[in-house]
């Protein structure tokens, strides 16, 4: 399911200041594309490239019905990053918990010869 | 303390393959410019470029003792971004969750007039 390709199009969808703003306002819920465009100083033909890279990222689904595109937020888009970031951390925080442990406890022979080194001021 | 800002670069600086790497090998450990540089094709001064973006994003940070540049991870590197995403998901779930509330309970009078259009299949 997580594939390396979903975080990379994912970070380089996100990182267009314009295109997080188009994520954010559809979170709170579907627009049309004019909708969309409203709140940007920007033409409908540069709101449309900027959703078709957030709808290739699976960030974003559109629907044309009439002469109107909806568009939504793709509920899962967001999991990839969040599990890449959730990794990093864990992996980190355990490391650090590990050293936080090491000198937490300078009473536990650990290693005998670094024990005296260790507990002096 | 989360700034729009952190977002941004840290978006800016983990858009890039290669730094996200840097970011994925310094999660495990501290680790020299030098040692940083042998998996990529890169010459040291590109990798400290890369190193540089990440250090003005809040995602690593360095030290200089000698001739030994030393990298870390900066442990709440990443918090911004994560509670961004977190924001964003929050808000999408409960609209959705509203909406499959509303769905899943056709039985209960929230909108008399419209009860009968929704029940009828």
């Amino acid at each position: 399911m997580l594939k390396l390709s979903d975080v990379d199009s994912c970070l380089k969808a996100l990182a267009e200041p314009t295109r997080r703003a188009i994520v954010e306002q559809l979170s709170l819920g579907p627009a049309s594309v004019s909708d969309l465009a409203k709140p940007f100083d920007m033409t409908l033909a540069a709101i449309v490239q900027h959703l078709q890279v957030l709808e290739e990222a699976g960030l974003v689904r559109s629907q044309k019905i009439g002469r109107v595109r909806t568009c939504r937020i793709e509920p899962g888009g967001l999991d990839a990053l969040a599990t890449w970031i959730a990794e990093r951390r864990t992996v980190t925080e355990r490391r650090l918990d590990r050293l936080g442990d090491l000198l937490d406890e300078p009473e536990q022979p650990i290693a005998g010869p670094q024990k005296d080194k260790e507990t002096k001021p």
